[in-house]
């Protein structure tokens, strides 16, 4: 066990092994190496151990010693046993899924945060962490521009800490339920029913699975960059009431995982204008922050967020250059969450909360603990501020826009939607022995040569991006954000993208 | 914006602050003395902001700042401004709620993974958070001495890290109601039940808020010393059968909030013999911790766990050394997890989750992304060791059993219920005005006397209790395992108590 001097000692090692790490991460490969089952097998003869220990530990390769061991055998073997089998998220050449941030101004609050430990589900649980939480979210979104409802000073509505974008629509689509049938007690849950889109982020659908109420998922076309239309979406609810169904939420997306799609929220908030019980959450989880940046509010549709969002959550922890995690989450009107979520047994009061002075925010979110993020949040935007901040998503969005130059201006490759933001997603298009005399190109034939080109980009430990399959169309996702990434980076990538394309190409000729 | 060699002289100063943090800690006042809003107050005209800075600061108070901050002023507004505002949950004088671990083992450990974050959704974001977790569970399975399947090792049930004990017996109940409607398809929500008791956590009530399913709380009696006997749950059973209701789980606590009881699981386990579609919650959030030592786990009824449990749950991040958050969870069959929750759309495929060959921890818990929590309890059951960890519960163990026998050798007080673990229930026995002729004493005027006992405790800045209500009575709850408690703490919160007791008793015969 650690005492205060060997904390001190080991601490500064952990840091000067961060700093070594950040040093090197570019040499690193993007992707881990290792197979399935590598740490089980490591651990029993890890040579890391006193030769004292190894008896104990070979004897019980699979528990934990009896014995406690040296702490700087146990950092070592963070080195060498844990970080071969990390992926670098933080990795210039990481195109990926989404950015996962990481700063050094998160890691130092995220150790501040670790180092006096509370369950924060009040306000005197540990009063800063109720304040500074309330402060924050005000800063942002201030900083985004939403308007003064959402506000926690507005003392309507407000925002809180989730842990991710999941959460923060569970949430929400808690709080959009239990609204509507407390307003009409009579339903059935089994008779409600909530919309995403084909292209809505697994939340949706695992948010109906959690709470065992449909979640139906309306079609998006191409010809409309894959954005739900509020035709689709007043279609559905005309159908669905017709089937004695009670529609009480749409679940809208600015900026979709799979290309970037953002949902028209002008014609779903027209579309819902005869249905005034359907909540709308808008899920902006990667693209929300890019409402930092005055020039990309009309594609993120700032004003139709106010307009006619309930509840609208970011994740800071993506792009927004707060360690994960950190998913935030505003509402319109707070008593919706709390009339939800409330409960307030003995051992939980407290004078300021029963004289309803403070916020407790057990009451906006599904658990009861939760950790001090608010930190991670204040120490980035004090350190970078919002001109830090803008230049910072600017950056993304222009390496993008270089990358999808490239691509526009190569003919071995299309963009199958346009750029949104920070990702571009886009494929091979080439002749194949099937393609039509009218010049028409089969479906199946590329998708399967685009499947060969992008087991090849993920056989390689230098880059990762990631697939998706968009209406029945196989596609290669390439999504900027991490903090280290330049053009050289986005160079790399195209050579590394032609090169592999050329592989992919060339194999399938030959299997022709 | 910190760049690496900032970053080294920054993350260096905060290790030297958590020292003097930890050096000083006892001679800080437990609960914060701030008032709410302090913290929105004191931002305005923070005078660590450099003079270049103050115009636009006080410009934009509820803001955040245009232009970047130093990180010195920054991390000097740690100290000024949060640190005044934290309730020390790690003091020695903290007897509140239950513990908040906190190692520096755990502190390293956050700071190595918020350095290298990823969402972890699936084994290829970074294999070694997979792996790990699974390694680490098994080893603290093996350390409470759960049975086989409970391990991720047996391929048949397994453990994930939750957030916190609500989020692990929200996933229970979600993975219980999934199982009964997959087998009787023809039942409706609003027909189903699951039963807490008055005493559980309100993790239970919150969790049939969430879902929309009705939660029924036992009623238990002090004779029984508020666990739940077989004879209750019978009853019910047979009662809610008999109104057609569908009962689908039973959440049992080893360890209640309240009071520390333990539920009669043998009983349980024989009163649902005859309703095999019944799922066996134990949530033993705080006591499951107790299991690692062989001389406590015939009151932690870790017999009857392996034999009636489907999922079990501990937190290590209340009395379990692990920095919050770091609840786990374990259940006999995975499928039952993942039956429920699974759910995977193109772009989380990967080739070695669509094998079957690792273990995607997204469908084991309610959101997509988690942090890589295993490598706390990794790096503390090394260094503590499976004696070391022993050695630390036992101490709170014993330090209360000393508190327990003071209440009982004085005729000020009296133990509502018997000791258990390391937590006393305690109330001042004192003669009332209306008192009887019997010499029985009428509970609401003890019950206003103790609230006023409280209402002292509870005013001063060095000591702080929980007060809790049980079966009516008034109590105040005293929970020991701090790390930092000692026998003199025991001591010093002993005078404490009879000092307010004599104030209470004297301003109470006052009044008469």
């Amino acid at each position: 066990m650690l005492d205060i001097e060997e904390f001190r000692k080991a601490g500064y090692q952990a840091i000067d092994r961060i700093c070594d790490y950040y040093y090197s991460l570019e040499k690193l490969p993007v992707v881990s190496q290792v197979q399935p089952g590598y740490l089980r097998k490591a651990l029993p003869g890890k040579c890391s151990i006193p030769v004292s220990h190894i008896e104990v530990d070979q004897k019980n390769a699979d528990s934990a010693p009896e014995q406690g061991e040296d702490f700087q055998d146990i950092q070592d073997d963070y080195q060498k046993l844990i970080l071969p089998g990390v992926t670098h998220w933080q990795h210039p050449s990481f195109f990926a899924f989404f950015p996962t941030a990481c700063t050094f101004e998160g890691v130092i609050a995220d150790l501040y945060i670790s180092s006096a430990p509370n369950p924060g589900f009040n306000w005197a649980c540990s009063p800063a962490a109720t304040e500074l939480e309330a402060v924050v979210m005000d800063w942002a979104a201030k900083m985004f521009g939403l308007q003064n409802n959402f506000l926690n000073s507005s003392g309507v509505g407000g925002g809180v800490i989730q842990t991710t974008a999941s959460d923060s629509a569970l949430v929400a689509v808690v709080a959009a339920r239990s609204l509507y049938t407390r307003k009409h007690p009579e339903i059935k849950q089994e008779d409600l029913v909530f919309y995403t889109t084909t292209q809505t982020h697994s939340l949706g659908v695992k948010a109906g699975l959690v709470l065992g109420v449909q979640c139906r998922a309306l079609e998006v076309e191409a010809e409309d960059q894959f954005a739900l239309r509020g035709s689709v979406l007043r279609q559905a609810l005309e159908e669905d009431k017709e089937r004695g169904k009670h529609p009480f939420m749409i679940i809208a997306t600015v900026g979709t995982t799979s290309s970037g799609a953002v949902d028209r929220l002008g014609e779903i908030g027209e579309a819902v204008r005869d249905y005034p019980d359907v909540w709308i959450h808008v899920d902006a989880a990667w693209a929300g922050v890019t409402l930092a940046c005055p020039e990309f509010r009309e594609k993120a549709q700032l004003e139709n967020i106010n307009k006619y969002a309930d509840s609208f959550c970011t994740n800071f922890h993506k792009w927004g250059l707060v360690n994960f995690d950190c998913s935030t989450l505003w509402v319109k009107d707070r008593r919706y969450l709390t009339d939800a979520l409330d409960i307030t047994p003995e051992f939980l009061r407290s004078k300021h909360g029963d004289a309803g002075t403070v916020v407790d925010y057990r009451n906006w979110h599904l658990a009861l603990g939760r950790r001090f993020r608010s930190l991670k949040i204040w120490f980035v935007l004090r350190s970078y501020g919002i001109h830090g901040f803008q230049n910072y998503i600017r950056q993304g969005i222009e390496l993008n826009e270089y990358f999808a130059s490239l691509v526009r201006a190569s003919p071995t490759f299309e963009l199958v939607t346009e750029p949104s933001f920070a990702l571009s997603v886009f494929r091979i298009l080439h002749e194949t022995p099937d393609s039509q005399a009218d010049g028409s190109l089969s479906r199946d034939s590329l998708n399967e040569l685009n499947r060969s080109f992008y087991a090849g980009l993920s056989s390689r430990p230098d880059i990762l991006l990631t697939q998706t399959m968009i209406n029945g169309t196989f596609c290669v996702r390439f999504a900027v954000g991490a903090a280290r990434t330049t053009k050289k980076h986005i160079d790399e990538a195209w050579t590394i993208v032609q090169d592999e394309a050329a592989a992919a190409v060339k194999k399938w000729s030959k299997l022709q």
